[in-house]
């Protein structure tokens, strides 16, 4: 299921970029907790675009209406619905961009078997598969009925609500002095502008650390630490890699240099290192969760590319136009933080009951 | 939760590592699948310990029973329960390592808090925590009740089942052309007897390959191909990293290198290069699956290491005897290849009704 | 978990009586159902207030706005999030029938020991526990922070939304020629316009008819029919009791005339009697599905009854004043269709990849 | 899915009536459970057959080994496995009714297409479908894989690792102060006795009360304490109705009558009458839970009775031989106690972690 995701805490996200909004219910919430607004707005903040040089200038107000779940301030213990407007859409230029492709000709699956389409005109759909995107996938998934309109569903808009909702959950975890902080580890801001000056796109590397988080969260097999992150974050668009701790460093490492010894120090039990990354056979050990994730560089890029359409089952060439980031990851970064938030929570039973 | 895993396939793992038995129940799968068993023996046995020098002698049968969901040698469609014997387990030599260091010593919880222990002598319980492994963790989630002997649920031994249940994945998915292959990138043989020779273990790294997915299996946001292998990945023991397609290497990369570019070839939609290892928006696209896992060293070496005595809160020293792997990345290959069958049949709807 | 439901299909539901909104998202449709709103809307006003001398004079729009999930008129396949506005609200009413009760006495929790309230007259809190309601226990499991303005999440406006999304499953079904259609058994509309006059109200019994449905679906034990079916009745405001096929009458009946015999007729496997309401074993067997749920007599009414001052803790009594329908059966018809129209269609896979 | 349930407690049921055995694997239980052995070998011969009049001579044994997740006599906290051996078992009687049968005619499914069937003689199959039982909707389900002996894993045989379940959840709750009684509500042992002598069987009614839940159980709309003790008992073999509290009753019966009123006794909120049974809202309110679920006859009579030849799709009789409970509602009053007893430890958390 794409949608929905949580045990204890569960978090149903919908929406499409251009479409009438988007947002996010969340049950499971405890109740009593005097949301602090500020801090969410803070945070919608860090994620949106249009805050610096390496962002597209589109100006997202994000601003997120709670239509149910707060009285007088405070969450009632029932499902929290967060609805954001899509106001700054500029689907126009998408249905210009058809405009110019659009034709009476027979439409193809991707095994090319000939498909019925939706009648000539009265439907905008982009046949142009940009690379890297999940143009193609979708179309085969949904068999050419997602909305195409900047990305759709797909798009990175979707993080926002996920920002929402995970700010929500940074509050309650901070109350019980968890702290998460991830940060920005690659690229640099001089070789995002060159990426940009180039017409091209670049990828990087983003660290997250949880702070404060108590000795027996988590759980063996499948219910491992590692395990619950690690779904959300590849939930998160173009994540493609994680790793806890020293990840990959651990091939060819020994086990004499891997092993976080123990020791006492004032009455806890602690670690020397933190190679695990604070979690052992799935479940936290106190010392601080540590992971990063990779961001693989936008795909919309303005440099010509080749590719497919769709509709007339030809190769051809693509130039996607329009505004777009250079670098994904300064904005990734609240994300990253506000999905481990949710993770975290999760896995400490959620609050509510 | 930690034992049960799955949508369309539900998998319910249990056993210790020196119980009685370990096994697993396997809900959703087709009827009518005529098991092949000599597959299935093949694949145990490519995991079970004693096939060469780099893995521990400990000669373990493996002979599943089954006991459920299978008449006449085909499958019923109801769940089917698969149990393996725990035979050759050697819990004697912990409990002679108990015998010890058992004293009439207080017992404090990983904050200094006094706590209640069972009567003293009354219960086999490891105070002394091996470093990297689970002893700690375990005993601050269970309050001491967990069953210590071999790492209890937390062994290695607990990837039995899941190699018994994802051979049958591996089965139904090859009658459909799906095929999953894994192999050991690192570390090299001499490597590993290096390690060995010193009482040492080392990590590595593993990369899988499933090839015949059609496009359009998955979903986007949580339901993300990579959301579901990396959940399964990390729960198999010491998986610490995973990686799609380029993978970290997408950090510092351009999107024009990065972006796979889509073509036509037999009538069908393919890209030139695979740097998205398959999937594009969590979705399949049709090319091979690629990902990698790091396994990081085994924590059971010879070498003296510092720890905790968890009863008397003091540190001390530990020397793990007994038989242990230099590296379980040998050993680990089928097991990546069978929890990815498992992950790939969930996400194609398991099959059953 | 109180507000998700569903394995294939999955539904989301919020709001408050008396809040912004109420709403529903709704996971695992199938791409490309063109949504008949006509039919959609037809089925709001079927339950919709207002329609007879039965119900409540409020007017409720129940206008939903469809937020996500439908392009160009047809579902995308991804989540399909309906809102629907609060207008009509009087929580004036509350809040004056708070003010006369309202005063700086000690707060007590349900076993008598005093517990800290939010300051005097910053909030709006019913302390009068009105019989057969959710008051009490909403807050004991809240701990006083649920929206207490028209019951809030308990109201039976939260059916509106469930409407909205059964309609949708309903609409699915029948273009698989499955059709669903209830009907009020009890009471009569004398028996309602006697029991309004009076002050009073009255509890009826609703029969769902299920035609159409394949043999084959539902699953034994934990996945039957009849488990999906009630859960969700029971998840409908009121309902007490449920039977399936010949339901209580079972109860003293002979095993020879509870059976209903095998015949063949047109070369299709049927049963003469039909005791067992379409489900054997908890799978469908081709005859229609029958249930009878009991509707419980709305718990609001204009007589005076003995209750409980919750702030004060103190016996007192309360009359409540306001609209009421005298008896939910008439505009619960079309949410027991809708509502079973939800299990179906989980049941028979949601139909969305 | 229809052999794992369970939210914060999961269970996974496995077996057929004639296999090599049944079972149940439980997590989420807490650790440190001290298992009453004796408790649960009572609860078991309660559910077991030969213990009377009523009930076939068959004798089971019903010991259940249980493979993981005790050590040293207490819960681990880890997925605990129990499995019972088949072995009064008689599929020769099941055999050799085949055998007369047995022909090489063509088969059908149950819209009359033909179908293949395994080669002839080399399968048990049982082509009489017996009315009331699932033979048909099982063949339908499965293509004719499903164990047919003794209905496989439809059969009521599979209450017995529920009762292994339930009976350890017993023991938990009652360390709490809960306490779960069942009775007999009809028929009676002489209406029983007279079936019997008639070669016939009769259905009856089971009455639950659940003492000692504090108010706050549960939750609103999906989350319903009738919702989850519903869905549960359906899953039971045989159910058919289910009522809470005054039931069927509440229609027709007057608001005034049906409203619970509030009144305070030594400090503590309560109700005078109890006709909601302990839930308002889907909450439990503190007073006794109380539920009555409808069993309907045996299906197995000795009577002869119509039914159709589901290979050769022919209408012809039935003569059911074999032992079988003229009633299966004393035996089947501890099944409801322990099944809610699973529902009432999960819907309070399972008490793991």
């Amino acid at each position: 299921m794409s949608d929905v995701w949580g045990e204890n805490l569960k978090i149903s996200i919908f929406g499409e970029s251009h479409g009438a909004g988007i947002g996010v219910v969340i049950d499971g919430l405890p109740a009593g907790v005097a949301l602090d607004m500020e801090h969410i707005r803070q945070e919608m903040l860090r994620r949106a675009p249009g805050n610096d040089e390496f962002s597209t200038p589109r100006k997202e107000a994000d601003e997120v209406e709670i239509l149910s779940g707060v009285y007088e301030g405070k969450t009632t213990g029932c499902a929290l619905c967060g609805v954001i407007r899509n106001t700054d859409t500029r689907s126009k230029d998408y249905i210009e961009c058809e405009r110019k492709w659009r034709a009476s000709s027979p439409a193809f699956d991707a095994t090319g078997k000939e498909i019925a389409l939706p009648a000539v005109g009265s439907r905008y759909k982009p046949h142009l598969l940009r690379p890297g995107h999940a143009d193609f996938t979708a179309f085969v998934k949904y068999g050419g009925f997602a909305d195409p309109r900047g990305g759709g569903h797909f798009s990175g808009r979707l993080t926002a609500p996920l920002v929402f909702a995970g700010a929500i959950a940074k509050q309650i975890l901070r109350e019980r002095n968890i702290e998460i902080n991830a940060r920005r580890i690659a690229p640099t801001d001089d070789e995002i502008l060159v990426a940009k000056a180039e017409g091209d796109s670049i990828g990087g590397t983003i660290e997250c650390v949880i702070n404060g988080v108590p000795a027996g969260v988590g759980a063996p097999i499948f219910g491992s630490v590692e395990s619950k992150i690690s779904a959300m974050m590849f939930s998160v668009p173009a994540v493609k890699a994680i790793e806890f701790g020293a990840g990959i460093a651990f091939s060819g490492m020994r086990g004499s240099e891997a092993n976080d010894e123990f020791f006492i120090e004032n009455g806890k039990v602690s670690t020397k290192t933190n190679n695990n990354g604070g979690i052992n056979g799935g479940i936290s050990n106190g010392m601080p969760i540590v992971f990063r994730v990779t961001i693989k560089p936008t795909p919309s890029i303005a440099k010509p590319q080749n590719t497919v359409d769709i509709e007339r089952m030809e190769n051809t060439t693509i130039q996607i136009e329009g505004r777009h980031d250079p670098c994904i990851v300064p904005r990734a970064v609240v994300v990253i933080e506000c999905a481990a938030a949710l993770c975290m929570l999760d896995l400490m039973g959620g609050g509510g009951k």
